[in-house]
């Protein structure tokens, strides 16, 4: 038995995923556990999950569970384009920013970023690089990639998706969802997953399972199985498939057959609300974006920032305007909102920023 | 919760990675459950896990923990070379049999197989690969991978580790190990992990639990820190970073800080030689190589693997010569052993296959 | 012998790679040719280069003659970078919008873009892109790439070359600079090649010399071997390595052992200048870059756009705006300036244009 | 005028590339010069040229012209897989030994070598590397691919290229045909270019000029336009699109529209027989291959090789056997070939070679 080198009953707003697992998701690993199920995927859970994708995203889906956010990206861009393809995707989408260039590296891939004022792209924006085809000096646009939510917490429509899919297959590129916390989308919009994803047009997509109560995986979902090519080989070329997969399936299998997955994600959209409805009245301190999904951002003194993450740690997403970013989880609770808020509330007393408000 | 899909009471010989996870195991996940940690690595099991492998493997060495043994090795390989280096082989290896072309695709390298007689490289086999430094037509041998025990089986002794070791350094050549079942070698030989390691002279291994009782892990474990450059973003790069690392590092902890690793390992070999001495006076039936660790290779009638197959699921390793393998696990069980025995015994007799023997 | 297929007398605008090659560097393909030399720059022509090229950049520089842009581009880049680096360059680079993802796909680089207003980065604009530095999340900005001319026809000052590679060098960065039209640069300023690369601080540069007279050729220039590792094996794997060097290097020599390659820049600069000069009081047409150096940018009604380039190929640069480019070459002649002017104006009276005049 | 640095009537045997360009060649570039030609193929000599290809290929065949040997082999490879995708070629192709691991780093692909008594593919050596379709384990070999004459100086008869075609394309596999030598290969074997390569099912084919008198120039030539996908984009991001493509079809164009390819070609097979007849009566030397095409390979003591090589540079094949390689070119004079066995057979008599002769 290994000791505990934790303290279970701290939680704090950094990530989402500095939570742990959901206690329905541990007891799944315990219900797949024992016994030898085939590897690799042929097994009865990552069967069943097929089953359990499709009530979901409809009769065409077919689910892939992969290992992290990065592997769902590569492997689902990749499938999707030629090698002389690129994608193009908002200046701030996760592929751009923070996969360490794994797109280009990995899939090969050129992405074509676009400046965007909050995180989402629209036709017009996508407009601005899916010119130049059939001219051999120019990399190809053939995918358009969102992220719902986005990284700036910000929420697509149905309607604004369905927009952007028409405009891409207009033009015969096909559009991919980074879902990393479609869940959480899906809770804030109360509409169903295929509202924002099949219904809306989307090609493939990415659902993720990590940020919302999972140990870890990602569901890469091929909604169009002729928008895609040799996803099961790019898989096992990227690293990416489990030898044993029953794991990951049965995970997802606990949070989506049930309403875990809608649950997880409400309360902590919930949560969110509640924090940024507790330090918005705060002097000093600035939510900055719409609080959509499980993210706050806000603005506020350096001083104070650099003395709250020590208490609590968080990231500091913008040195230059201050702005910085929490995120609520699943097992986020109230009097954690609370304490944080006046955590917050005691140190701009001691900055003596409440004389002095920012000014955008 | 979800449902049971499968039979607990279930096992079978097609692969070590079609067993669950060990009890032990299960319970770490759950003692570093709860509460939040720093993603990413950034937390209490991940720094503890330093210290454990420290322990086993010497005080210069760093563990890396990773999602799949494909992500281990392209992660290590690429950080052990230069753009233009290739990495010498044995052509039964299995990064590059069994990886999908990940080497090349994702790690950009160059394999240069040699053929073996029995999955071993030796000095003599390197050297067939290990000309044309400073060529600019020639990919640069800089790095010599080894796989313990080896895809076929087999073992290296300490001496031939440290004499291929010695001769690859001689030549500015680092030496990679794949250990994916490295437990099952130092069980096999009776030797601590150094011994086949760090004091032998390898730069890097690849380290695994997945094939010993984990749910998922393999750990990358740099030994020479001056064989490496930029580990860590070729982790992320290549998708292999977990963001809930925690509940990596906790398997490994639990595997590796107690003897768990070494009894499970030793379980699983004593498993296979059980299953060797149950089989190998059947008429009809070969063991065609050494037994030394978990896998036994066997060759018998073609109708009488098929029929086998479909009572106890395993893989043929050469169409050709009827060669099949068996793996034993962790969980493999005196009576799993010698009831497959009896049903190959039936099979064979079915076939009327004790009147005609197998030549070689 | 061949038949001719073509009139030598005519030419255009569309691009100074439509020109072909210069007397004198015909002439020195003849020179070099007959007798037996060693293949792959082992050869007295490729030895002597590097005098002819040390003469112009100073004693440290080392010359690689490539045999394409691209080509320059992505060995260049790439001997600078580690396999986690990336690139910051201007969202208008070549390297960017004209190589089919060659940076992304050959060298395995993350691209960095920064939108600009004239193609000219500055270290403000680097800024932007230039952080992160330390995490694992972010491909690493190791390296600055700058085209002098950009590719907007605009010029950098030496001094601003030099703040930039300033800037850089003070971040652990280093300075690549796209030189496809350097000699056009260094001939509209007036000054020597070193002023603008190897006295302000550049690392490494490519120098054009297909643009400018050759029939095929360009430098890859090394002006701190510190900045750079693996460039002969680089160039080999990118498949740039030209087995008879001695008829790149004989080119490169006739071209810069004398004032070639200044009085061919400067020819085209004067051409340029004599073009926006007829062109710019033509009512309906507007010049609406500085004629820095062999190009001009106008923008002029789609209608005479479509039935001059009927007369006369050229490329429109951006449908939405109307704006075109002419490049001037070696071997434009006045008489072609005035020809081509005439053709304009004769179209913009036939379209009635000389009555709506342009707009901003 | 640049100076000449080098004697124009030294010739050696070191390869077939340190000759120069033969004078039909060079007229042809001073024919294609002067006036403007549109850039990167969109030129009369281009179009041209595919009609002089046609005439050899037939009628389906499309012509690409590129750069390098390297630079076909991996645009062509590329553009006949899939991204998850193997080539099987022989242990010792060019693709595989001295391309500095160019297929699998810009073209992204696994090499399948297969060890060969003689350089030669047969449809059961193939067979060894032909398995594991539809594994996502293995990558996926898709392509043939063999080298016309090989490396080691042996032909495949037009039936064997049948059979391996006819075998591959059983199999879903296509063919490739390395034709760096192709015209050495007709001119040996009397048979026209088709009979090797159209008529016999490959699929698409580099053939080269370089070797056969070019200044720079091979052409990818497709003949089943459903074997690829992308050429032309493939090309491009390969950095082996020509901008002034003008001067390399042009010489295409004086090498096969009369009949120079097939002169040249024969010429220098004639020298390279005169040569293994001049030799092979020598004590001391062996001639260890059949002299097919242009190169004699022969085991000669070391000490002479050394003594040889300072009056007469060329390449040691094998260190350990003393193989030697002798290259003729279409500019090797029979007093060249005298000259050069007549200094083997002093420096043979210098070391008394002559009472110790070779044995196999």
């Amino acid at each position: 038995m290994i000791s505990r080198l934790h303290d279970p009953a701290s939680r704090g707003f950094a990530s989402d995923n500095y939570a742990g697992i959901h206690p329905d998701i541990l007891a799944a690993l315990a219900t797949a556990n024992e016994g030898h199920q085939a590897a690799y995927g042929d097994d009865a859970y990552t069967e069943r999950l097929q089953h359990v994708f499709r009530d979901h995203f409809g009769a065409r889906a077919t689910v892939h569970p992969v290992l992290t956010g990065t592997g769902a990206n590569v492997v689902g861009l990749q499938a999707m384009t030629v090698p002389w393809g690129a994608v193009i995707c908002a200046e701030s989408a996760h592929v751009n920013t923070d996969e360490c260039g794994a797109p280009e590296r990995i899939a090969h891939l050129k992405l074509l970023p676009v400046p965007t004022p909050d995180g989402k792209l629209t036709p017009a924006l996508i407009e601005r690089q899916a010119g130049g085809r059939g001219d051999v000096h120019r990399a190809q646009p053939t995918v358009v990639t969102i992220t719902q939510p986005t990284e700036l917490g910000t929420l697509y429509t149905p309607q604004e998706i369905a927009a952007i899919c028409a405009y891409a297959h207009d033009r015969d590129m096909t559009v991919y969802l980074d879902g990393a916390r479609l869940a959480h989308a899906a809770a804030a919009l109360d509409v169903p997953l295929r509202a924002l994803t099949t219904d809306a047009g989307v090609d493939v997509l990415s659902f993720g399972g990590t940020k919302n109560g999972l140990l870890l995986g990602e569901a890469l979902v091929v909604l169009d199985p002729d928008a895609v090519r040799g996803t099961e080989y790019l898989r096992k070329a990227a690293a990416q498939l489990a030898s044993k997969m029953r794991f990951v399936s049965a995970q997802f299998i606990a949070l989506m057959e049930s309403g875990l997955w809608l649950a997880n994600a409400r309360h902590a959209n919930a949560m969110a609300r509640r924090l940024a409805g507790a330090v918005s009245s705060l002097p000093g301190v600035r939510v900055v974006r719409p609080v959509q999904s499980n993210a706050v951002f806000a603005v506020l003194p350096a001083d104070v920032t650099a003395r709250l993450q020590k208490r609590h740690p968080f990231y500091v997403r913008d040195e230059g305007t201050g702005e910085v970013r929490w995120m609520c989880s699943f097992d986020t609770t109230p009097d954690d909102v609370d304490a944080f808020a006046a955590a917050l509330a005691e140190e701009l007393a001691a900055s003596g920023a409440d004389t002095e408000p920012v000014t955008p």
